[in-house]
C-alpha cells in the first residue's frame, strides 16, 4: 500500500483510508472500522448504537482486508461486492473503505408561514407581557462624592428610570459588569428576566451601548431524530428564521431505548447530551449567521422533547424511564442557565423544558395539546403524534387521556428492508394497478428510487391490501402469476422498483416480513385509540374531531391510513393536520411566559394510561392485526371500497381476488 | 525555715528557694529579688534592663517577706496574690519564689476554645433555625400503579413527614437524583437550604442512607495574607477544627494593590481566583482527612474578606477599586454555589460573601462589627483592624462611622528592611536598656533571629524612643557613644541583632528610614482615629472602649502601641482584643442565618469617610508624625514615663538623654 503516500507505518499498525473524503488514519490491527472511521472524523450512522442490529452503518471495502462478524444485514452477495458492516467488521490490514457521505436534511417549508397560522390558545397579553424586556440606561458614572459600587448604581437607575424595585443578578452578570458599564461611557443595554411580578426581575445581561432595538429567543423541538430551533424576535413575536438538522445523537441509535443504553455506557450520557447540544449550536450558528444575530444576544430558550429528549439534553440519568415501573426523574425540570449546558447563548438565558407527564408522554406531547388548543375546546378530540413511537391524547376542557403505544420504527422507514427517511430518493406514495398489479410512484426530488420513507409504505400497504395483493392477515398471495410477486431470498416479497429503475441498482422490494412490521405498528396505535375511548366508557364514534401531529402526520394519507386500520374510519373533515405541534408549543411558550403556568397546567391534567397495564390492551391489539380490522363494521367505508372493488373486478375480468 | 532543710543560715541571710527548679541561695537581707535569681542561676528575663519599665521579669512570691517598689505593672489584686517584680523587689527574709521557666512560643489558641467564646450578638434562636436541615426519608418505591416521577416522589415525601411545602430545586441535584434513591433502597438524607421561609427550601443534596446525624458548614477568613477556614458542626455549631494556610495569591503581590494590578494582566484575575481557590480547597482536604468528613458532606460555606479579597475569590473585575473613585463592582455579591467557584464542597452549597462598605471597608469588617457587637453597644466605641490597611469604626448602636488608612505595610514587615512575616525566626519583642543602650529579645520559635514581625517593630520603635534612641522625630542620636547606633550603607542605624547571633549571619538593623516608614503607618492610623472622632464633634477622650481586632491586634503590646502614639493614651482596660473578628463573623452567621440580614443592616449603617477626601486628615496626620504625638497632652502617661525614665537615669548615672 505504498501508492498511499503516507508516511512509513509503525508495526501492527494499518493505514486506513475512507473514500470520498479522502480521510486518513492509522490504526492499530483489529480496531474496529467505526471507530476508526469516527478517530478519522469520518461520519458513519449507527442507528442501533453500534450493535449489528440495524445493518445501517454498510460500508463499502474497496480494497484491503477486513474481518466480518456475520450478519443477518448483509447478503453473501453484498459481502461479494464489499460490504460491510462498520460496526461489525474489524481491519487486518491497509483498505481503503468508501463511506456514504450523510444525507442532509432537507429544510422544514418555510417557518414565517407556521409561525403566522399560530393562533395563541387563550387570551393573553404577550406582545405586553414578555418574559424578557430590555431597557436601555444611560447611567451617572461614579465620584467620590458618590461612589456608590456598579451594581447598586445599575440598580439603582432601573428603578428609577424603569421603576423595576428589585433586582436579582447572579455571578457571571457580576463578573462583567465593571467592563460593560465603562466601554460606552456608562450608557448600557440590560436584559431583565420576569417572572410574572412587574417589580422583581433578574439581570441576566448587561451589553454596552444601545441594544434594546432587538430582543432575541429561541424555541426549539428536539426530535428523537430532527432538532428544529426557530428564531424569535421577542420584541414583534415573529418567527425570523428556522433550521433544521438530524439530532446528532442519531448516531448513538434510532429510538429512544437505543440512546438510553447508550447513555448507561461509561460517559455515554455525557456523550449523548454533548452531541445534541452540538446539534443545536450549530444551528444556532447558522441562523446567528443568516440573520446576523450575535448568539449573546439570544436571552431565552424553549425547550420541547420527549421525555428521554429532555433528559439527555439536561444530562439526567434516563436509565430509569426504560425499567418498569418506568419512572422519569422529573416531569418539571428546573429553569437552567444557557452556561449549564453548553449552548452558546447568553450564559445566564434561561431555557425552559417544557413539563412531561410521565415516561413515554413528554414535553413535545404537552407543547402540542397546548399549541392545539384541545384543551379548551368542547369537542371529544383525539390528537395523535406518530413517530417511533405514537403517543395519543383523548379528551376535551374538561379532562384529558394520554396513553403511549410501543409502535416501533416502522413507519419511519426503519426495521423494513428497503424502509429509508423521508428524503430525497424517497419513494413517498404508491399506487397498484388492481388489474396488472403493476405498481406507480412518486419519489422525491423525483429522482430515480432508493427506498421508501413512511408515507410510502403507508401508502403501500393500503394499496397492496386494495388491490388484492395481500390479504387481510397481510399475506402476499403467490398465486397472482405477477413477477412482481416472488419468493427471494428473505421470503416472499413484492417487487416495487427494478433494480434497473433505482439509484443504487438494487430491486426495491416489500417482504411479507416488512407487511408485517408495519400492520404490527398500526394495530399499536389503533389498539391505543381503542383503549384510551373505552377506558372513558365511549366508543370511536363519539370522537368529533382527530388532530394529528408531528413530522409524519404531514405525509399522511387520510384515504390509506383508514384503509389499513391506521385511523379509525371517520369523514375526513374531522382530521386536520397541525404540524410540528412540539415546536409551535415552544414558540408559544417563548413568546408568552403564561403559557409555561397553562403547561404545567395541561400536564397535571393529563391522566396516564399505561398500556402495558391495561387488561384490555392486548385484545385490542389483536383485533387491530388485521387490514384493516377484524371488526369490519368499524371501517365500513373500507367495506364499501373492498365490495366495489370486488364488483368492478368481477365485471372486467370475471375474477377477484379480495 | 529549718524545715527547708538547708544547712544552717547566717545571721541577716535569708535563703530563697526558687521554683519549680528547686534551686536554693542565701543572700543579704535587702538584696534585689532579680540579683538573687541571677546568683542562683535563675533566669528571669528583663527586656527594659531592670528599670521596673517592662514589667516581664514578674515572679511569685509563694511564701515569705519581699518589699517592692509601687509600679504600673503591678494590680492590687496580683499584689495580694504574691506577685512581685523581680527588678523591683527586694527580700525581708526567707522566701519561696515561683519563676516561671522561660515562655515557649505559645501557640495560638484552639479554635474551639475561641468558637466557645463567642457570644452571638443579637437574640437568635440560631440552634433551631439552621440554614440548612438534613432529613432523612424513607421513600416508597415506584409501582406501575405509582409511576410517580423520582423528584415528586421525593417531594411528596418531604411534605408529609417534614411539612416541607415547597422544594426548589437545580439541575446538578437532579442529575444525581435517581442514583442516590435507589443506592439504597429508596432511603436518603436530603439536605434543604432554607431562606427564612420554613414552608420553601431548596434541596442541594441528596444521599443515600442515613447521614443525618452530621451537618458540616465551614466559615472561611480570606485574608490579604492568611486564610483561615473553621469547620463547624451545624448541628452543635461547634467549631471542630480549623486549619490556616497563606493565601496562594501572595506569590501575585503583598498587598491588595499588587494583586489588582495582577489581576488585569491576561487572564490574572482567573489565576488569583485560582490560587485561593486552591488554598481553600487544600484547607478543606486537611479538614476533611483529619475530621473524616466527606467535603461534598460539607453544604454551606459564609467567606468574609476585604473588598478586593472577595471581588478575586469571587472572579470579579477589580481594577476599579484602585482606581479614583474606588468604586467596587459590588459590595453585596450575589450567593453563589460552590461548583461556579471550584470549591470543592457540595457543588450545591451555597457561599456566603459577606457585604461590605466601600472598596476600602470590605466584609471583613462589616463581620467585625457583627462578631463585635459593637452596633448593639451604648458605648462609644472605636474598632480597628490593622494590617496593610488599618480599618477604623467608631460608633455604637445608634451610628457607625468608618475609614481606611493606607498604612502601609511596614507593621506587616514590609517596607522595612529586616522586617518579616510573624513566624518562627522572627523577633517580636525588644526591650532595649536604658542605660547600655543593649538589646534583649524574644524570637518566635526560640530561634536564631532572622528578622522582625510587626509587633517586634512596634516594640522597637517604643523602646527606642523611651530609651532615647531616637528622638521624638525619629532621628536615630548618633552621639550615644554605643556600637549599636553607627551609619551603615543606608544611613544611621541600630543594631538590634549581631550578625553572629542570627540565623543567616547578617545584622539585624532598625535603619532610620525604618523607622520613619513606622512613624508613617502609626501617624496614618491614628490620623484616621482622630479624623473620624472630630467629624461628629467629639473627642477622643470621649471613646469608652477600643476593640482591636485581626492577626496583628494579637501581638500588639497596648501600652508600647501608646507609647509610639499608634493608640490613643487610655486606661488599659478599655482596650480588648476581640481576636479574628472576620473569621468569628463568618461563623457567627454559618451558624445562625439571621445574621446575613443584621451585616446587611450593618453594612448599610456604616457611614464611609474617603480620607484622602477629608480635609482635616493631613493635618493630623502631620501632627501625628511625632513620637508619640505633637500635642502630649493627649498622651500624659507617656509624659509621665518619659519623665520618670529621666529622673531615673538621673539617680543612676547622672545624666538624661531623655
Amino acid at each position: 500500500m505504498s501508492d498511499l503516500g503516507v508516511k512509513a507505518k509503525r508495526d501492527g499498525q494499518c493505514i486506513i483510508v475512507f473514500k470520498p473524503s479522502g480521510k486518513i488514519i492509522e490504526v492499530e490491527q483489529g480496531t474496529l472500522l467505526l471507530d476508526a472511521a469516527r478517530r478519522a472524523g469520518v461520519e458513519v450512522i449507527t442507528p442501533c448504537g453500534g450493535f449489528g442490529r440495524c445493518g445501517r452503518c454498510k460500508v463499502q471495502v474497496e480494497m484491503g482486508e477486513v474481518a466480518r462478524r456475520q450478519s443477518a444485514h448483509l447478503t453473501q452477495a453484498e459481502i461479494d461486492k464489499g460490504s460491510a458492516l462498520a460496526c461489525m467488521t474489524v481491519v487486518k490490514g491497509d483498505a481503503i473503505v468508501y463511506v456514504e457521505p450523510k444525507e442532509k436534511v432537507k429544510l422544514a417549508p418555510p417557518l414565517e408561514t407556521a409561525a403566522e397560522k399560530i393562533a395563541l390558545p387563550i387570551a393573553c397579553e404577550w406582545q405586553r407581557n414578555p418574559r424578557i424586556r430590555k431597557y436601555y440606561l444611560e447611567v451617572e458614572p461614579p465620584t467620590l462624592a458618590d461612589a456608590t459600587n456598579d451594581l447598586d448604581r445599575l440598580r439603582r437607575e432601573l428603578k428609577l428610570q424603569h421603576g423595576v424595585e428589585k433586582v436579582s443578578v447572579s455571578l457571571p452578570v457580576v463578573k462583567n459588569l465593571a467592563t460593560a458599564l465603562r466601554q460606552d461611557g456608562w450608557k448600557v443595554t440590560t436584559a431583565l428576566e420576569y417572572d410574572g411580578d412587574d417589580q422583581q426581575a433578574r439581570l441576566i445581561g448587561v451589553l454596552s451601548g444601545d441594544r434594546s432595538s432587538t430582543s432575541w429567543g429561541v424555541a426549539v423541538d428536539i426530535g428523537t431524530t430532527t432538532v428544529v430551533v426557530y428564531l424569535v424576535d421577542l420584541l414583534t413575536s415573529k418567527v425570523v428564521d428556522a433550521a433544521t438538522a438530524y439530532n446528532g445523537q442519531i448516531n448513538a441509535g434510532d429510538d429512544v431505548i437505543s440512546r438510553i443504553i447508550y447513555s448507561q455506557r461509561g460517559d455515554g450520557l455525557a456523550q449523548l447530551q454533548g452531541m445534541v447540544v452540538k446539534t443545536i449550536n450549530d444551528l444556532l450558528i447558522e441562523l446567528g449567521g443568516r440573520n446576523r444575530v450575535k448568539l449573546p444576544e439570544i436571552n431565552e430558550m424553549v425547550v420541547a422533547g420527549n421525555t428521554t429528549m429532555t433528559h439527555l439534553f439536561l444530562g439526567i440519568n434516563a436509565k430509569y424511564i426504560r425499567e418498569e415501573p418506568y419512572v422519569p426523574v422529573t416531569t418539571h425540570p428546573p429553569v437552567v442557565r444557557a452556561a449549564e449546558l453548553g449552548v452558546r447563548i447568553n450564559h445566564e438565558a434561561g431555557v425552559y423544558a417544557f413539563p412531561s407527564v410521565g415516561s413515554y408522554v413528554g414535553g413535545d406531547i404537552v407543547a402540542g395539546v397546548l399549541s392545539s388548543a384541545m384543551f379548551q375546546t368542547d369537542k371529544l378530540t383525539l390528537f395523535i403524534d406518530v413517530g417511533t413511537n405514537g403517543e395519543i391524547v383523548l379528551g376535551s376542557a374538561d379532562w384529558l387521556m394520554t396513553c403511549a403505544c410501543s409502535a416501533g420504527p416502522a413507519f419511519e422507514g426503519a426495521g423494513v428492508r428497503d424502509g429509508m427517511r423521508a428524503i430525497p430518493g424517497a419513494i413517498e406514495e404508491i399506487w397498484i394497478n388492481t388489474e396488472s398489479f403493476e405498481p406507480t410512484y412518486r419519489v422525491m426530488g423525483n429522482l430515480p428510487p432508493q427506498g421508501i420513507c413512511g408515507s410510502g409504505l403507508l401508502s403501500a400497504l393500503a394499496e397492496l391490501f386494495v388491490s388484492g395483493v395481500i390479504d387481510k392477515g397481510g399475506r402476499i398471495r403467490r398465486e397472482l402469476g405477477t413477477p412482481r410477486v416472488r419468493v427471494g431470498e428473505h421470503g416472499a416479497e413484492y417487487v416495487v422498483a427494478w433494480a434497473s429503475e433505482t439509484q443504487d441498482e438494487h430491486d426495491i422490494v416489500l417482504t411479507e416480513a416488512d407487511i408485517n412490521n408495519l400492520i404490527r405498528a398500526k394495530a399499536a396505535i389503533y389498539a391505543g385509540f381503542s383503549v384510551l375511548v373505552n377506558s372513558v366508557g365511549l366508543t370511536m364514534a363519539d370522537v368529533e374531531q382527530i388532530y394529528i401531529a408531528g413530522g409524519f402526520g404531514r405525509h399522511i394519507n387520510i384515504e390509506k391510513a383508514i384503509q389499513i386500520g391506521l385511523l379509525p374510519d371517520m369523514p375526513w373533515d374531522r382530521f386536520k393536520y397541525l404540524g410540528n405541534t412540539s415546536a409551535l408549543g415552544a414558540y408559544t411558550a417563548l413568546v408568552c411566559q403564561d403559557m409555561r403556568s397553562v403547561a404545567d397546567e395541561i400536564a397535571a391534567k393529563m391522566t396516564y394510561l399505561e398500556l402495558s397495564a391495561d387488561n384490555s390492551f392486548m385484545n385490542e391489539y389483536t383485533s387491530a392485526l388485521f387490514l384493516p380490522h377484524t371488526d369490519m363494521t368499524a371501517f365500513p367505508t373500507v367495506a364499501d371500497l373492498l365490495e366495489n372493488t370486488r364488483e368492478k373486478l368481477v365485471l372486467t375480468r370475471g375474477s377477484s381476488v379480495v
